[in-house]
C-alpha cells in the first residue's frame, strides 16, 4: 500500500528521473536537428563544389613555392572570409622550392627497339642533366633482393616493382605497404653504386599514368635520379626484363630535370570562428592547400580545403555561434615538407594556446564511411556516443588511430586529440599524385558529405568537449 | 585436495569444454579464412571486369527483345559455362517489345526562340506521330498541384518539374520519392486532358543527360506522349516559363517515335552448382541481363550479372562443393516488364522447388556498404552475427528490409528470405537510364568487392541455412 507521501516521494522521484533523462533526450534530440539544419544546409546549398572548380580549374597545381602556390593561398584568404570566418589571416613559414624544371622522359631499349614509357620524375629528385642517363636496368621487389643481389646493382638502374596489394581491402594499407620504394627506394639503391631509379606507381588503377610523390635521400648516399612508371608500361618492362640477356641487357633511358630552388615563403590561410563561452580553447579543421605540379590536386587535397571553407560557410549560414574558438586551416606544403603542420604547431606552443581537438580530411572527396581518433580510452567512449548522431550521414564506423598529416605536430607537441575524416578508399589511389587527379574525379554529393559529416563531429566536439 | 579421480574428471570437463568452444571458434575461424580466399580469388584473378567490358562494349544496350538482348542471352549462357557450372540452361519466358523508333527529340518555344532541349523518350510510352506535337507547357510540382490547377491543362504539356530530393542522404529515397511522376504522370495528365508530358529526369547529377525509365499508362485514360528531360534544361524550361505570359505562353515541341511490337521470346540464363547435402535447397543469386537502350547499362545491371558469374567462378577456382543448390541468374526484363523474375518464380512453384534464400545485386558496381534483409526475426538474428566476418570486406551494416525486383516473385510466392547488395548509393542515379551507364563508370575494385561480400553471405547461408 502506498501513503502519501511516499507517493509524493515516488512521484517527485519520477519527475527527476524524467527531468534528468528527458534532459539527455532533448540534448540528443536538439543536437540530431542542429546536425540536420547543416546537413541540409550543405546539401542544398553548398559552396564546396564551385570552389573546388575554382580552385583546380582556375588555379591549378600549387607545389609549394610555385605561383600556383601565391595564387591559391590568394584564393583561399578570400574564401576563408566570404565564407564569413570572424578573423582571417595568413601564416607564414618557409616552404621547399622543388621544381620539375622540364618534361619528364624515359624510354626501355630492349631487342634493339627503344620504347618510350610513361613516367613521372619523383618529388624533390634530382635530374639527370642534359644528356640522358641511359644503362641496364635491373628489377627487384624487394630490398632484400635488392641487398642479395647487390653486386649486379652497379652503374644500373634499379626498377623498385612491387605491385600494390589488391588483398588489402582498405587502400592506405596497401599504400604503406608499397611507399617504401618510392621513399627510400632512390638511397637504397644509390648504396650499391645504382645510377638511377624507376619505381612502380603506388596504384592499383587499370590505366598507364605514373604516380609521383616525395622522395627522401639519405645524406649517406649519393643522390640520383628518380622515377615513378605507370602500371602498364611496369608490366610491359618486367616482361621486356624477363626474355632480356645477359648478353643483351634491357637499358632504360632517363631524362628528368629536377632541382631545388632556395626555400621561400609559403602560409597557412587561417579563417576563424571565436568561441562565445571558451575561446581559448581551439579545436581545427582542416586540408592541405598544396599539390603536387602534375595534377589539380582535387581529391589531393582541394577536396579537404572546400570541405574546412564549407563547414565555416555552413556554421554562418544557420547562425551558429560555438563555445570554443573553431579554427578552418588550410595547410601549406603537406606534399613534401610539411612546413605548415609544423609552423602551425610551434606558434602555438609559442603563444601557449590551448588546442582541444583537430581534425583533418585528406583521404579524398569520397563518400564518407569512417573517422580515425587518435584520442584516450575515455574520449573514445565519449565520441563512441555520438556514432549514432552522425552514422545515417554516413560515418558508421568509428575506429583508433587516425589523425593527418597536417595536425600530427599537434598531436604530438600537445597531445592534442586528433582525427581523420575516412572516406571511401577505393578509388582514391587511383588518382593520387596522378595528372588524372581533376575536378571531373569528384563527385559534388560525396564532396559535400564529408563536409556534413566533418561538420556534425567538430559541433559535437564543440558543444561537449571532450 | 584434488584426487586423482576428480583431477581426471575434471581434465575430462575442461576438454570437453575446450573442444566445444574450440569448435565454434574454428568453424568462425575456417569460415574467416574462407571468404579471405574467395576475396583474395576474386581480388586478385577476377574475370568481373573483362566481362562487363564485353558486355558494355562488344554487345552495348540490350532492352528486352532487342537483338542486344539475344546476343547478351547468348553470351551469359556461354560465360556461365566458362566459370564452371554444373548445368547452364536458358529459362524461356515471352518478354514485351518496346521500341524507341527514332530520335526523341523537344525544343522549347519562348520570347520567339526555339531552343532545343536534351530529351529521352520514357519506356514503354508512345510516339508523337510524324508530326511535330506543339502545345503550350503547364508547370507542376506535384500531382495536388496538377489537380488544383486541373483547368489550365486540357491541350496542353504538362512539365512535372519535381527535384530530385538533394537531403535524402540515402538516394533510393529521393527514387523512390520522386519516380512516380515517371510511372502516373502520363496518365494523370492525360486524365485532365493533357497532350504530352515532359519530367524532370530523376537525378542529382550535375549534367544534362536525361534520364529514362518505364512509365504505365493507366487503361482508363489516353495514353500520351512522355519525355524525361536534363536536369539544365528542366530548371532553363522553368526559367522561361516563370517569365512567360498568358498571352505568349511558352510551348514546346516533341517529336518521339515509340511503339510495341508483339511481345516476343526473351531468357533467364541460368548456372547451376549442385548441391553436395542438400541438393533440392536451392539458393539463388544474381543481376537481371537487360539494360536501357539508351546506354550501356553497366552499372544497371551489368554489374550485377558479372558479380554473379564471378562468384561462381571464384567457387569453383578454390574448390568449394556447396551443400545447397546454388543457382547464379541472369534475369530477363527487369525494366519493363519483370517478366523474368515472375517465370523464374513461377517455375519454381510449378516444379515444387525449394527456395531457401536469394540475393540480388542491382544497385550498381559501387563500393559495397550494407546487407538490406527481408527475412523473419529469428533469421535476421541468425544473419547478423555472420556481420564480423562479412564486414571487413565493406558491408559492415546488416538492416531489415531489402531484395531485388528479379526475386521478389520468389519472396511473394514463397515466403523465401531475400536480400540485396546496397553499394554506396551517392552516384548511382547520375547514371542510372542515361547514355552516361558505361563501362567507364564503373571502378574495378569496387565492382569486384561487391561480388566478394556476396560471396560471403551466399557461402555462409550455404554452409549454415537459414
Amino acid at each position: 500500500m502506498i501513503t502519501s507521501t511516499s507517493f509524493r516521494l515516488l512521484r517527485t522521484t519520477l519527475s527527476l528521473f524524467a527531468v534528468i533523462t528527458c534532459g539527455s533526450a532533448m540534448a540528443q534530440a536538439s543536437d540530431s536537428l542542429f546536425i540536420r539544419r547543416v546537413a541540409d544546409e550543405i546539401l542544398l546549398r553548398s559552396s564546396a563544389y564551385e570552389n573546388l572548380r575554382v580552385l583546380t580549374k582556375q588555379i591549378g597545381p600549387r607545389l609549394a613555392g610555385s605561383s600556383g602556390m601565391v595564387k591559391a593561398e590568394q584564393w583561399g584568404a578570400v574564401a576563408m572570409q566570404r565564407a564569413g570566418a570572424d578573423r582571417t589571416w595568413m601564416q607564414q613559414c618557409m616552404v621547399p622550392h622543388w621544381v620539375r624544371g622540364g618534361q619528364d622522359q624515359a624510354r626501355a631499349l630492349a631487342n634493339g627497339k627503344s620504347t618510350a614509357l610513361d613516367v613521372v620524375a619523383l618529388g624533390n629528385s634530382i635530374g639527370t642533366g642534359k644528356t640522358e642517363l641511359l644503362a641496364p636496368v635491373i628489377e627487384v621487389r624487394s630490398f632484400e633482393e635488392l641487398r642479395q643481389r647487390e653486386q649486379e646493382v652497379k652503374g644500373k638502374i634499379v626498377f623498385f616493382n612491387y605491385p600494390f596489394n589488391a588483398t588489402l581491402v582498405r587502400t592506405f594499407q596497401a599504400y604503406s605497404d608499397a611507399n617504401k620504394f618510392r621513399g627510400q627506394g632512390p638511397s637504397q639503391a644509390a648504396r650499391y653504386g645504382a645510377v638511377g631509379v624507376v619505381v612502380r606507381s603506388m596504384s592499383h588503377s587499370t590505366d598507364n599514368h605514373p604516380h609521383t610523390g616525395s622522395t627522401r635521400y639519405d645524406s649517406l648516399y649519393n643522390k640520383i635520379p628518380a622515377v615513378a612508371i605507370g602500371l602498364q608500361d611496369a608490366d610491359r618492362l618486367s616482361g621486356w626484363i624477363a626474355q632480356g640477356t645477359a648478353q643483351r641487357p634491357v637499358q632504360v633511358g632517363l631524362r628528368t630535370h629536377g632541382y631545388f630552388l632556395p626555400d621561400t615563403i609559403g602560409h597557412n590561410i587561417i579563417g576563424e570562428l571565436k568561441g562565445s563561452e571558451f575561446p581559448n580553447e581551439i579545436i581545427t579543421v582542416g586540408g592541405h592547400l598544396d599539390s603536387w605540379d602534375n595534377c589539380e590536386g582535387a581529391h589531393d587535397d582541394g577536396a579537404g580545403c572546400v570541405q574546412t571553407i564549407e563547414i565555416l560557410r555552413a556554421f554562418k549560414a544557420v547562425g551558429y555561434v560555438p563555445k570554443r574558438t573553431i579554427r578552418f586551416v588550410l595547410f601549406a606544403n603537406e606534399e613534401n615538407g610539411l612546413r605548415g603542420g609544423t609552423q602551425y604547431a610551434e606558434e602555438a606552443k609559442q603563444k601557449g594556446e590551448k588546442h582541444v581537438f583537430a581534425l583533418e580530411s585528406d583521404a579524398g572527396g569520397f563518400t564518407p564511411r569512417a573517422f580515425g581518433f587518435t584520442v584516450s580510452d575515455a574520449q573514445f567512449q565519449k565520441i563512441m556516443q555520438w556514432q549514432p548522431l552522425i552514422a545515417p550521414y554516413g560515418c558508421s564506423e568509428f575506429s583508433r588511430g587516425g589523425g593527418g598529416a597536417d595536425i600530427g605536430p599537434l598531436n604530438r607537441l600537445f597531445n592534442t586529440p586528433v582525427a581523420g575524416l575516412q572516406p571511401d578508399s577505393q578509388r582514391y589511389f587511383d588518382y593520387h599524385h596522378a595528372r588524372t587527379d581533376v575536378f571531373e574525379a569528384v563527385n559534388k554529393r560525396e564532396l559535400e558529405l564529408g563536409a556534413v559529416n566533418m561538420a556534425a563531429l567538430i559541433y559535437l566536439i564543440d558543444r561537449y568537449g571532450l
